[in-house]
């Protein structure tokens, strides 16, 4: 394998932040934008989150959740009457102070004086509580329950550190706002969004993950409950790829969600909040993306299958380009994983090769070379992106198809590299997860000598609070490591608890995390 | 018809502006915030804005336009830069200076004075500026042309008078940038983003318009053309509904966006934009609003049927919903103007009559009961909701229709309805646009004297410039009276300039406008 010239300059195990850099540049994903920690998406990568989008909105539809919208500002009046909330994560957020420029009288802008607002708006960090403002005045009766409300919108955290979708401070993400009248219904709803999130995160994305409950200090701030689902990247940190939070009465309390019950009696709303951001798409990256660039999963790929026509400046070109046309036009009529085949005959300027090379760091699942000579043997050159190469003589893999018989398998062939992007990922997570560990300094110790890429750990606790937790927490920060979750499919306990000895409660995951 | 007794409170002709408010109430399709100038987009009314979305984000991609993201936040340099454009409108807008909060000691927040950023930041009144920026790094050769770059956004003018969806301090909207070679091929584009336009507002929304380009004091600041599309609201006033600019090489100089052409020579390049926005909805309530609420065209209608089971707390219920249930799904395997049917079986708590009303409210196309009796005979009642009443009994309409004849006939009949609401408005549209007017008097006493309703009028003009324009401008602010555009279908002018008496040149639209 040696002899492979693969199409990044930095290699994975070499230096995994620098490559993650190298592929967004390379796969044409995002870009600097030159205003502070807000990045430009570029059509490659707004294309996969708007795949995502689509697949993610259709199961929030098939839920029977609505869509609404709501405003970008929120008055500082909200964030001060939920003390929790604003100790928790509300105080690096962009505020607007003034609603006017004037000239400066130097050719420059400036805020004018004169139009100071009254009261500070700020960039909305996260909706919760002007969604909240409006369940209050949207439920008055049990009959209005359960009332569930998403929104797709984007949101500003003031970050110091940013990294290309992994943490910006403008991002893209979908919120879920749910009311109920019990405690079961408003679980129920809580578990219904982590369980959509894993099935479209694996089954879309293609990436595994593990659901399970946060433990209590890293909790949404004012949260019953925290759920997620983590996603061990390729350099075996963790990424939470989703949260889902069971509020209690609190936030109901705090915004007046209340309703009267079938006997008269005003009670209080049991709330829900869910979401997933573009930082999805870093995980994408992350889990996908080899030394040649991006590998995007057939089911979020803009394009599934791109058709390169191999012109010359000849004459013959115009039948190469109707024969791809043909190619193109019987590959748009088939269907493949519920959906009609996204196909793109690149027709623009340039080399057949460099094309290729571009899709290949792109990630299209399916490049597809048509020549002059594939057209008089009616055959076409298919690669597949996620086995590129022919590792007996370091060439790219490349099958010579009959037409027809490309275009009826083509189905079945997204299909098998869906499915074998999952199983990749899916094996190496599970070889990466290291069991049996029962004293916190084998875990120190295991992580301070598996190198750079240790994985995570899964071993048991007993589960402590207060000063307890406290201690733990402190223990994990010295080693950069985080509990990940309580995973919800895990055995059962049967052990001692790492770090106090005592007889243990539940599993958890320990990881590095992004 | 004078025992017709309407759902709404407010009519038309009584008070156009508070009917239109009520409209927007009582179809719940938004409401007030608590943040100035911010509305909330309720469901109902985000769903037809995403039917609108969807519907035109696929002829914008079928155009062979790319979607992106941009950032929020816009360095002030870039206003600063193109004088025309800070002066047109760039003034009226929300500025960050601040990217903190922190307590000021008495129970609340202040933005803290140590997070003062260096530059102040505007939140996007539109992305012309960074999406030239962008544009001028990603365009180096003839090669990278025509770039064509879509965004669907939020933005932000900070209006003095709000009102909803027609003029809102944050709304939603899509700006296309593309940018060209050459002036022809820029001007192609803003004709094929205009004719887009049209076709979608005419054919989705089903809101006729006149295309045309604006006379020079109303085009967009720096532009070298501006057309719009224009459409008759039921109180005789215009709405611009869209507009697609071509910007010549104005705003690639301001951001540096050139190319080397095939020889070798660095040109500029020749740039267009265009938008459509939440406005739209406004239109749609204006175009086809009635005296009971909204009608929704059935294209953009997030439900274009609604069953409705008229249940009794009685054993027989089951039954009822049972069949209704299966009306429901035998609808949904049925295609209507290329996609399936959408049907919403309404199981919510309440009276059937009421919910009745509350769809009727909202406009749902068509709203179907079924009732023991209906079940026991295998038929439904339906009810059209673009021609509700019987108006010789007074009372709705309701065809009582064999199920299996209203499911196969379901497809035709949201044709006949998306049709028909369009023809009703343009034929209302076409009875009011009032020729053959010569001189300015007439035109300024034939708004004076036509009520509250005038319509439009078309006439001629020598399209002045200058100070000559300036006076008309003038003359028609006096009247409250805009010029909407010169129709790009219209005959040639064939008489003199209302204005002057000189030999007219076109033929414009005059009217007053949202």
């Amino acid at each position: 394998m040696s002899n492979i010239r693969h199409a990044l300059n930095v290699k994975r195990e070499d230096d995994f932040a620098k490559w993650y850099q190298e592929v967004i540049s390379a796969a044409d994903l995002a870009e600097e934008s030159g205003v502070r920690g807000c990045m430009v998406i570029k059509p490659w990568g707004y294309g996969i989150w708007e795949r995502y989008q689509r697949l993610m909105d259709d199961r929030i539809k098939a839920a029977g959740i609505q869509n609404a919208y709501f405003p970008l500002f929120i008055p500082l009046a909200n964030f001060e009457r939920e003390a929790d909330h604003v100790d928790g994560f509300a105080k690096e957020m962009a505020v607007v102070t003034h609603h006017r420029l004037i000239a400066d009288g130097k050719g420059g802008l400036v805020p004018d004086p004169d139009a100071k607002l009254e009261e500070p708006l700020v960039v909305r960090p996260t909706s919760e509580t002007i969604i909240g403002d409006a369940m209050a005045r949207w439920v008055q009766s049990w009959r209005d329950l359960p009332l569930m409300i998403n929104q797709w919108a984007n949101v500003v955290r003031w970050e110091m550190r940013t990294r290309m979708f992994l943490r910006t401070s403008e991002f893209l993400w979908q919120e879920g706002h749910t009311a109920h009248a019990t405690r079961e219904e408003a679980l129920e709803e809580t578990h219904r969004a982590l369980e959509m999130y894993r099935a479209c995160v694996e089954d879309d994305l293609a990436m595994p993950v593990i659901a399970g409950e946060k433990p209590e200090h890293e909790r949404f701030p004012g949260a019953d409950e925290t759920w997620s689902i983590e996603a061990m990247m390729q350099d075996g940190k963790a990424l939470q790829a989703g949260t889902s939070h069971y509020l209690g009465t609190s936030f109901a309390k705090a915004a007046g969600i209340q309703y009267q019950d079938s006997e008269g009696t005003q009670q209080l709303c049991h709330t829900t909040s869910w979401g997933t951001s573009t930082r999805l798409i870093g995980g994408v990256i992350m889990t996908h993306g080899d030394d040649d660039g991006l590998r995007v999963p057939p089911r979020i790929a803009p394009h599934q299958i791109v058709i390169l026509p191999m012109l010359r400046d000849k004459p013959e070109d115009a039948d190469v380009l109707a024969y791809c046309e043909q190619v193109r036009k019987a590959l748009t009529a088939e269907w493949s994983m519920g959906e009609p085949i996204r196909v793109l005959l690149d027709k623009s300027p340039g080399k057949a090769a460099a094309k290729r090379w571009e899709w290949v760091r792109k990630g299209a699942p399916v490049i597809v070379e048509v020549g002059p000579r594939d057209m008089s043997e009616g055959k076409v050159a298919v690669m597949r992106r996620d086995a590129l190469w022919n590792l007996e003589n370091g060439k790219t893999a490349m099958s010579f198809t009959p037409r027809d018989e490309f275009v009826s398998g083509a189905s079945k062939l997204l299909e098998d590299i869906q499915d074998s992007l999952y199983a990749e990922a899916r094996d190496r997570r599970d070889a990466n997860i290291t069991r049996g560990l029962t004293e916190w300094s084998e875990v120190a110790e295991f992580f301070r000598s598996n190198g750079k890429y240790p994985g995570w750990v899964e071993v048991q606790w007993a589960k402590p609070t207060g000063a307890a937790l406290e201690k733990v927490v402190e223990q994990l920060k010295a080693e950069k490591l985080t509990v990940r979750n309580v995973p919800r499919d895990s055995e059962a306990a049967d052990g001692t608890c790492i770090f106090t000895g005592e007889k243990a409660v539940e599993r958890i995951l320990v990881a590095r995390a992004y």
